[in-house]
């Protein structure tokens, strides 16, 4: 799907990347590959991170409403932010329209779609990507679950991604199996490659389908890849993976797998998600993940069989990368950041303080326990719900 | 010293900014004014936020070395930075030029400078915002400290941001009075307004000079503002700022105040501060002040007396725009990226669960004890050194 | 079983413990009754607390070896902490005898058995307790698990609590469900009740076999109480007796519940249970139930149908109290330390500082969160095992 | 004053402490001492624990009124509780006489205070120990601060003292540093050695008298020792005896010094101590010192040069045991509880589970960080005023 692009492309990356030196010529080869066809060949997809909460914190979206007209107001900013998941190593860039539909946004909905897909698109063929359009679960759903109303909404959606020929496509976000698999069934009419994530922790989605369950409903609905995103750390998220692997692996099904968890760590949430913590959406930073736990999620995702592997909400750049290097052996390759960045604290072997220096090495950052600063604060919370 | 701007300049801006709607009258009235005549006037001014820590973060710039070669290779992520610190209603933008002397950069040192004073330029001038050009402490004070060797770095500096006609200059993270009162004796050449800043504790400087007798030297050299930046937390910047006011007052100085802390909590510091915590620099991040730590933050510091509030290290967009939220009765105007902000989780109150529409509310946000997600981890840390 | 008590003792206890007020009649009932007769009417039974810990706390007892020595030693000191659990409400007194066997304690034991017979038996008998003699799981048995060997260690034992005519018995402390069985079938040749519990959690024993399937064996092997002892704290250990008693439930049987659980809190423990956490057995101070913690405990064993609550390890007289007081109102009385004690601490309202005098009352005690005054150290810990 | 002892006291505590094996002989010099004698010999002094609190939680103290009228209802198990600190190496019996005033406990306080001193001495007797008759702060010198009523108080107790020739006398928990020279003035009355230690923090007395002066002031009153005892845990009592010694020093006077702090840990006090924290008295657990934190004041009070080592509120035997331990070698023998106890966790050697051994050794217990089984719970709290 992406023959089109020629040699002049590849140099031009190469140059923009890499300053003109050689770059790693394994990044000519993915040029010509779609989704289906790097994760068949086994290669790790690394996704990118979180655009509503990293841009919230830039000042450009808002909280509680959460929708990405920033990328008609202000498209350099998300630019910037795709332009900054692909140095970090992401393949993937997802268009940012979550919640963009006619729904939420009336009449700006399309434009902002359309504008998500160029913005998409323009980083990613600055480097080795995908352009993923993304629909996520609607508000009518809940209030009737009308099947013939929620596919039009994203029906609507769907039919900017084919115009702008994004390279695949996602269904994200959904709390309900019934709702994402309606959603796969839409993206499936386009006749691109379809993957999708649910926001639900191993207790299940909100009737109490199992994750299990959840993943073989997508499958056999048309998904090629399943998973998770959002809602849930990384610890929980992957909790939930090994039962949709294990739901799949049952059913005697196959389908390639897809995580994308919080930046945030969430021992303490419920069957909601991070969204019932008390912190949410503004106490959230002391649960922020480092490198060195990303990393770690990295390497246990690979090692449950995940193959795509990426963030959401607290996701931010370095993040990313941090699953590029501890995957970089697998891969092959080191994305562009990590220029700027000494693997394991390696940087620090320069410092002038010798306990600073002290700290250039993996064993220290693999078992530093950091703390909260805040004594007078818990470790946990009760979920409002 | 900028009136040479025409208000045709101010009409972009409230384009740019506001989107041709009437801008708020008072940001016409600032253009004409340069730090003093706004500080002498009781102004407050919002300085900007930390951008090493945050381009770190973004994957410009490498921990260890924390240098601003960024400034050349990717400009248009250090203007991005400058654009949202401006519109989260930074009133100061500051070259970034962080450790940008001979000594650290070699040859590029006079091409970082000089891009780094265009950088500020461009983006101060779509809003209300003055250009400071800033220096720090180098490391050939430690070895020997040779006044000649260590004032002949400062001026080469110095000479750069004369031609490129910052509007006030800033020297700043220093750890000694001494260099402190060299840097501000070289900045004074100039001509220009000179504020100074040290990165100590209440503790003092590494000579055990009080904060009291720091800002007294710094002043009796010349510097118009005094103050603290980076190194400590806010609570703990603060408690210094006080032994500055105090060392002031017994000595019939007067100065304005200015004060930049970490982003990050740091009660358990040593003189030394933050470096020497074991999380220093890749575990820092459960340590990371909520919007709400940082109004609080400004909301003291103003009743201190303070009148120049920034951040440094950890200090991203959204905690510069809560100071200006914070202190917007004082200065009469909100910053534009409140747009994108409810005001104490406002924009909340539409949500359709009910215990998340219950956090719309300042009692909430104010009284909220954010729980660490790590319950295996300390709230405090022993320094290293 | 008891019906040999004559109106006497009854006035000489009510002289004791009241005072020679008019003590609640309905003492003199209780005094009729065994232990199955008061669990069948439906009666609450309180158990007592911990020997071991305590008594190592008041330097009689080594931590290690863990044997009960100071019966013969000191009886003193143990008839104290009998008198103390009699007064905080205890019902039954527990033999001093845990782990002395002969395999122990060799030649010494069979003194330390008849001594800790008589040493409860005469706290028993100045109040409303029953005695029950009790044994615990063997060294032998994890060596070669020979049950001729096994068993002979048991009849032992059993031999001097019936000649000592002790009131009923316990095998306690069992992390085998097979060696359990053994115990409870050696306890039934004496003719008197038996009472089993197993140290072990939600996981299970040792072999795998689940908390329903323990009870159910138990059950069918003899014993007419069922429950689970030490290693887990109040939280875990309801969480087991819910297993427990569905087992039982699924199996179509009946028993008595039963539960002593730590005073510790041990939210983060393994199979292994407590002894595995890295502060066992010196630094779990921090983990110590409030006395609010266990009344919580003791109304949610109430609620699922537990009607034996004591505790063992960490819980100290004012806890069994605490289980005494929160269980009153079912109990029709309260026990005689409660004259020491004002029930969700009324006896601070007439303290002089208005802020202290405002704790005098439940909501505040029961929405306390305890801080550890310990900013070092973490929430949890990971067992070592 | 202690000369009237026999040879046959001493072999009758042989007997009793050591089973008639050679005891170690420094006893018997120990004998002929007292404890002024003992001080300026440089002997280390081993002070008791707490009897309000430890005796609360066995039953017999009602928290609030805080009163030991236990001494004549359950003399028992007062005298129990003086044999556990005895047997843990305490030096000192106090008697349990603290608020045993007229004012507190009406016509009881004669025989409250006259049995107090015969169930101290009797226990005493049976060790190397000297007993010290107690007195503190009233509740009328807050009200009106009327020397004569206050004195008229202090005397009573004195007399009772004097007439039950106890060895020396204490003056404790005083928070106004005018009242506790009263209490030294009467109790120089008697002609017997007087201690007296102040219920403050670092920050002074409750008029703002430093510790410094506060030291000074009951020297000059007479006072032989003087320390602080109560209201804050280890480590800020024992910075406040470093400020006491300062002041001595800067005043050019000597005296002995003496600390009994608290056994919980209380770094987030304000000036008023424990009782202001909101966890006081019924939520303290989780601050309750271990045995190793205990060995770490014992050594630091040494190094101080503080000879008068004990404890108070939240001490248990196991805590002055502690102490005692720490300090053997200075004083050249071991308590006799110690034969309960493998210093540093060596009594663990024998144990099966191979990483439960790995605990016995300094370095473990030394190092070790007590999780608080609670994450739901901070590492501090807010003082209430």
């Amino acid at each position: 799907m992406r023959n089109n692009k020629q040699h002049t492309i590849f140099l031009k990356i190469r140059n923009c990347l890499f300053g003109g030196k050689e770059g790693p010529l394994v990044i000519f080869l993915f040029l010509l590959q779609g989704i289906l066809e790097r994760l068949e060949s086994g290669e790790v997809v690394v996704g990118d991170g979180g655009f509503l909460v990293t841009l919230e914190k830039r000042g450009y979206v808002k909280a509680g409403l959460w929708t990405p007209e920033v990328v008609v107001e202000h498209p350099d900013a998300v630019g910037q932010l795709h332009m900054e998941f692909l140095r970090a190593g992401a393949n993937v860039m997802q268009t940012f329209t979550f919640s963009a539909s006619e729904e939420k946004l009336e009449s700006k909905w399309k434009d902002v779609n359309a504008t998500a897909c160029d913005l998409a698109r323009e980083v990613a063929d600055k480097g080795d990507a995908l352009v993923a359009g993304g629909i996520c679960q609607t508000a009518i759903y809940k209030q009737d679950a009308d099947e013939a109303r929620v596919k039009r909404l994203f029906r609507l959606q769907v039919e900017v991604f084919a115009r702008k020929n994004v390279d695949f496509l996602i269904a994200e976000y959904f709390e309900h199996a019934e709702e994402a698999v309606w959603a796969v069934e839409v993206l499936k009419e386009s006749g691109k490659p379809v993957a999708a994530t649910m926001c639900i922790g191993p207790e299940g989605d909100k009737n109490d389908v199992t994750p299990g369950e959840c993943a073989v409903k997508l499958v056999k609905a048309g998904a090629s890849i399943v998973g998770v995103n959002c809602r849930f750390g990384p610890g929980i998220s992957l909790k939930t993976m090994k039962l949709m692997k294990e739901g799949l692996q049952a059913a005697g099904l196959k389908a390639h797998l897809m995580v994308q968890s919080l930046g945030f760590h969430t021992p303490d949430c419920g069957k909601g998600g991070f969204v019932d913590l008390p912190e949410y959406p503004f106490g959230l930073e002391p649960r922020t993940a480092t490198r060195w736990d990303i990393q770690k999620y990295a390497r246990e995702a690979y090692n449950l069989g995940v193959r795509f592997i990426g963030g959401c909400c607290g996701f931010e750049p370095y993040h990313i990368r941090a699953i590029a290097e501890e995957l970089a052996p697998e891969r092959g390759f080191w994305p562009p950041a990590s220029d700027k960045h000494g693997i394991w604290g390696s940087g620090l072997n320069m410092h002038t303080k010798p306990w600073i220096r002290a700290r250039a090495r993996r064993e220290y950052w693999e078992n530093l326990l950091p703390a909260s600063g805040r004594p007078f604060c818990p470790s946990l919370s009760k979920p409002d719900s």
